[in-house]
This record gives C-alpha cells, sequence and structure tokens, in this order.
C-alpha cells in the first residue's frame, strides 16, 4: 500500500489527505448512512454480488435512493488496484449517506446528492484466531431495532467492542431478551450434537454474507442448521461456537465469559467449516 | 446572520464553507459523539449550566474525555456575537465526537483529540403551533437502550420524524412496550384530571431541560407531576398532552394519530405552563 492512500469521494479518486466532508454531512449528524466492507482475495472481491444486494436493501432500508450501486464494483476493483492491494488479502470499505444538507431531522430535498466514500486497506487473515480459538465476553445488545439494517448508527458496536478489547477478548457477544443475537461485528454461531444452531434472520441481527456461505458449505458438508436462537444461559449445552464475518472469515470461540466452550479447543464441525471455506476463497483468485 | 456564518472548529472561528471533516472522523463511521442545542434569548442563552451538565453526563455515558466543556459558554457567546444573532431568539448547536482516527472499532489512543464543533442559528419560536396545538403521530420506538445519552446515533429519530413530515405532522410520538418514551425530538407530557404524568427518567428517554423547566412551574402552580409512563392505549384517559424540547419550548398537542385529545385545543394546565415559562424566558435577557 502506498501512502497517503488514494480513496473514492462522490465520483473521484483522490489523494487521502485531499479528502473531506462537510459538518453538514448527514452522516456525521445523524449517522444517516449505510456502509459495506467487500474482502478481495489477491485481487478478487469474495461474494461482491451480495454485498452490493445487502447495501441496496440498507439504502432501501433507511431510504436514501441511490441507483448507482453497480458502478462501485468498479470502485473497488480500482481502489485495490491503485493501492496496489492486488497481491494479498484486502478489503474495500464503502459508506453512503443522505448527503449534506442544513441540519434537520427531516429528509433533505431531492436535490440533495448522496454522499459516496470508500478506501482500500490491508485485511490479513486472523490466523491464530482461526487456529486457536478466541475468547470472548458477552453483553446486553442496546442497539437499536433495524440491526437488519448495516447502517452507521454503530456507537454501541463500539462500546460494545471497546469492553472485550479492555478484557483482552477478541468479540463481544450480545444477548437480548436472554438470547444471543449476534457480536458487535460478527455473526454467532453454536454447534450442538453436530447441528448448527443460530439466531434466524429479522430486524435483531445483520443477515451475515460470510454466515450464508457457512450455511451452503453445512448443506454441501450434510451438517443440518437449525436458525433458532441461542439462550444465553445455556451456552454449557453446545460444543463448539463460532464466529463469522467478513474479516473474520470463521473464528472458533473457545471461551465465552468464563465459560469453557466444549474441551476449549476448535471442534470438528467448525474445523470442517473452515477447511470448506479457506477452499473456496482459495479459488476464488485462482 | 450574516452568510457565509462563522462556525467553530476544533479550536477556531472560521468561515463556514471553510469548515472541513476527515472522513476518518468516528461521527461520520460510528455515530460516537454527542450534542446540544441551547437556545439564546436576545443574546441570552438559557439553561446554559444544565445544557453543559448533560453534556458531561453524555460524554461520561460513552467514555469520551473532554475536560474542556466550561469553555463551550465562551464558544456559544462567540458564536451569536460574530454572527450577529443576538437580537432576537437564536440557537447554537454543538457536537462533540471522538475524533479522527483510522477505523477500527475500538477506541483510538490517548493522542487522538475529539472534534468540537459549533454554529449558530436563527430559532425564532413557532408561535402558532404554540397557540393553535398541532397533531402528531405515534410510532414503535426502535432506538437504542441509551436515550438518556444525547448522542447522533439519530438515523432512527431522523426516519421516524420524516414519516410525521410526510403526513403533515409536527412530531412522532414514540412507543415503546406500549407506553410513550418520548418523541424524536422532544419530551412528551400529558394532563389526566389537573395531574401531569410522563415517562420517569430512564435509559429509555432523554432528561429534557425545558421538562425540567416545566417542573418547576409546576411545583410553582401547584400542579401535581407524576413520572409515570402514559400507555398509548389509553390515550384518551387525558385531557391535555403537550411536547418540549429546547426549540419547540412547550407546544400543545391537540390530536395524536386519529385521536383528538381534550376538546383538541390547548388546556388550561398547558397554557398555564406556558404563560409562566414565556415569563422566565422574557425576564432573561431584561
Amino acid at each position: 500500500m502506498i501512502f497517503p492512500s488514494t480513496v473514492f469521494l462522490n465520483g473521484q479518486f483522490i489523494s487521502k489527505d485531499r479528502a473531506y466532508i462537510s459538518p453538514d454531512d448527514r452522516g456525521f449528524y445523524f449517522a444517516d448512512g449505510v456502509y459495506e466492507v467487500i474482502k478481495y482475495y489477491f485481487g478478487k472481491p469474495f461474494r461482491m454480488q451480495e454485498h452490493l444486494a445487502r447495501l441496496k436493501n440498507s439504502l432501501n432500508g433507511i431510504r436514501i435512493s441511490y441507483p448507482k450501486t453497480e458502478e462501485l464494483t468498479v470502485v473497488g476493483e480500482r481502489l485495490i488496484d491503485i493501492n496496489r492491494l492486488g497481491d494479498g488479502h484486502a478489503g474495500i470499505y464503502l459508506q453512503i449517506t443522505r448527503g449534506a444538507a442544513p441540519r434537520t431531522h427531516s429528509f433533505p430535498g431531492g436535490d440533495t446528492l448522496p454522499s459516496v466514500y470508500g478506501y482500500a486497506f490491508k485485511m490479513p487473515p486472523f490466523k491464530t484466531e482461526q487456529e486457536n480459538g478466541i475468547r470472548v465476553i458477552s453483553r446486553e445488545d442496546i442497539r437499536w431495532h433495524r440491526c437488519n439494517i448495516k447502517s452507521i448508527t454503530l456507537l454501541p458496536n463500539t462500546m460494545l467492542f471497546q469492553e472485550a478489547c479492555e478484557q483482552n477478548a477478541f468479540e463481544t457477544l450480545l444477548v437480548r431478551d436472554g438470547f444471543y443475537t449476534e457480536a458487535t461485528h460478527s455473526n454467532v454461531l453454536f454447534v450442538s450434537r453436530g447441528v448448527i444452531f443460530t439466531h434466524p434472520d429479522s430486524n435483531l441481527i445483520l443477515p451475515g454474507i460470510t454466515k450464508s456461505v457457512v450455511f451452503e458449505i453445512a448443506g454441501k458438508l450434510g451438517i443440518k442448521v437449525i436458525q433458532e436462537a441461542v439462550l444465553a444461559s445455556e451456552t454449557d449445552h453446545y460444543e463448539e461456537c463460532f464466529i463469522t464475518g467478513t474479516g473474520s472469515e470463521i473464528i472458533p470461540v473457545a471461551q465465552v465469559d468464563d465459560k469453557i466452550i466444549g474441551n476449549g479447543k476448535p471442534g470438528p464441525v467448525t474445523k470442517a467449516l473452515q477447511k470448506e471455506f479457506l477452499e473456496i476463497t482459495g479459488k476464488i483468485s485462482s
């Protein structure tokens, strides 16, 4: 990666040190925007169409009109290319807000154009964590009730993730009404007697793209998936637990708070899923 | 007001057209910030100490270290002065975010300084609405569970307020678990048989400063206040309803959805409170 990096802002590729946002941007005043993070394996995007489809859903969910999402494929490619990130694991961050307008809660007029910001970054895999498993903490899920929208209302996520960092944990599992929903920036899945359990898609969780890949792999391997939420009080009924996410890929959870999961080592279901996932992502660039 | 106006950004008073934010600002990525709006009556701030105290609580609530809140009194005064807004009703908007740092959910290091942005604007009273009352709609309260923190996670507020605008209503009352909490940018209070009822201060509502002034006035007038949440299903048990806020001051609610409140006209309790409120704010600048 070269510095200063080149970023994408409102139609232009510019040097990062020249990229500025108006304080009137509704992303700055109101968290009035959505985002996506796409992983590029050796220059090739993984599940780009799924990310763009989810971005469209998020935009629709908060009623931002931005018909040019397809063009973001080219933006991503070019950001990877310009910043010379095609030789390994990289990511593209894309954020679309409702644009800049004098501050008022109601949506601005139709002449206000959405702000589009994108940048590329190195995104090395979490090899040690994927091999050995991680420790996570659990906290009450205090987020809003439209977590299916990938919006930038992430203050609760940052606060809850920060608590994990301060306890040398890798993530924070979120618990709403006694049930695990997901984590601050990943989905969470449990395994009992060879069956995968996870919160069903609803307004309380993000429909994870890596999670959907796990479902595909499970189907192929004959592993049953039941989309039913897991009670935090029954954590010790499960032999395996893992988180999924664009950056995390598949990471085994060895411990939740003071509870060791299974024997504290990555279990057979998690390892089988990881192996297949590695094969799929390995094939992208070959 | 002169254009371009002069704003305050990170210690400097600058022309608005030179004010820019880094896209790395955590206010832009994560809604990682808090804000206040203070009203100035003919150049004099109303309840400045209460606003600063609430700002401190908000900063503490999300763990932003910014010890210089007291200096914001001077910032506000100067913004009013420079922009020649001392001759009527004006407002100061102040926003503090955790600052600009490469995007990662965890808090940045101690060398990252908070971003501070402030601007002044005309804030004329809602005279017609205060005299005649307003129509509001009600919607499910989908916000996060730390609404006592005045954070910039306002996407749900904007979405829910926009719905009111599209129905020519003035505000949207929020209903959580069947109870009115507050509105998208005001508190809501009801009156039954001369007694004021409103949601108690908790993590689900903002501790309103205008509401606290109403409590003071009620005490003076011998009007009882019971901090108990009102069931939306019992709206027609109440003869009066009104919203309070820095901008709204005290505005009678004549209709919620299709339900007329009382006889659809501002009631005696609301009018008595308005009269005293007007006297208090009238005295500030005299």
